[in-house]
């Protein structure tokens, strides 16, 4: 457990956002707002799905395991909660809002300072029952390279038949998700 | 054939060193320096094979294919060729190298100027046959995909253990890699 570096997860979690921004800001809409068929995401709506778990996700479930421990369980979280809350803006106020929250979230964390005994304390998932601070804290960055792996899918997707027989080459054609989104 | 729009390749191919720079410069090396296993990529890796695709794959390709057409067959492209050329480098040399060689990539490709007749026309891939240039130049942009979805792959299994029982969540742990690197 103690074995987490806090350093290196907040790393990652920290360069998301620009990440984002620089691969998705001003790039065409046939790239940032094309799915993946029925009931698929768009890059967009990644971009909303990530800024509702900073809204209701992670730094609000930390906070409610270091107060209540497993003694209550973590609220449910509306994976198409973000459909809502994305309605009219434009993908560039979406990655303003994602940077923002971000960078909010992590300087809450960071005064936060978690020790390796809050690492190791214990909240309680309404799915998965107990889990750790720790758990939680690498499951945001990890999360956040589950929708990039997810973002580079569903732009390879649109893709699928310009690019004829290479397509046999490439890896991410043949990736048919994963994801729960 | 025609449908390929140029604009959208080229955006996407302009955005892909910018984003891994943000990414992945200054990380710690437990993201960037380890791979899934033995024979398999780390991110520093991947960027490398990149680098190498930008020297021997896609603009001469294209310059082929125009010159020679379908008469003389692409030269084979050596999947591992980066391992030697990336030798003592560290990952901030090789952010450097990839966006330095993509830019005059795009600037000789926009130089090229290619029309729609000249995206029809057909080279000849070592084990596809004939291939379009459209095709190539598609490619060439789904082939940053893949490798972006190899990334995210790659660090995120540096995380499997530590997410606990989230790893049910997190679909990018459920991606055994489809890529051939």
């Amino acid at each position: 457990m103690t074995e987490h570096n806090l350093h290196h997860t907040i790393a990652l979690l920290t360069r998301t956002p620009a990440a984002l921004n620089v691969l998705l800001r001003d790039l065409p809409e046939t790239w940032t707002h094309c799915n993946e068929g029925e009931s698929t995401m768009s890059a967009f709506d990644v971009v909303g799905h990530l800024i509702h778990g900073e809204r209701t996700n992670w730094m609000p479930r930390a906070r409610m395991l270091l107060q209540f421990g497993e003694t209550q369980a973590f609220g449910p979280f509306d994976r198409w909660g973000h459909v809502r809350e994305s309605q009219g803006k434009s993908l560039a106020q979406l990655l303003d809002e994602f940077a923002r929250l971000r960078s909010e979230n992590l300087d809450a964390l960071r005064a936060l300072n978690p020790q390796p005994e809050d690492l190791a304390r214990r909240g309680r998932h309404p799915a998965f029952g107990a889990v750790t601070l720790s758990q939680l804290l690498t499951t945001w960055a990890a999360h956040d390279l589950t929708h990039l792996h997810q973002i580079s899918r569903i732009m390879a997707h649109q893709y699928r038949q310009a690019v004829g027989p290479y397509s046999a080459y490439l890896g991410v054609l043949q990736c048919a998700g994963h994801s729960s989104p």
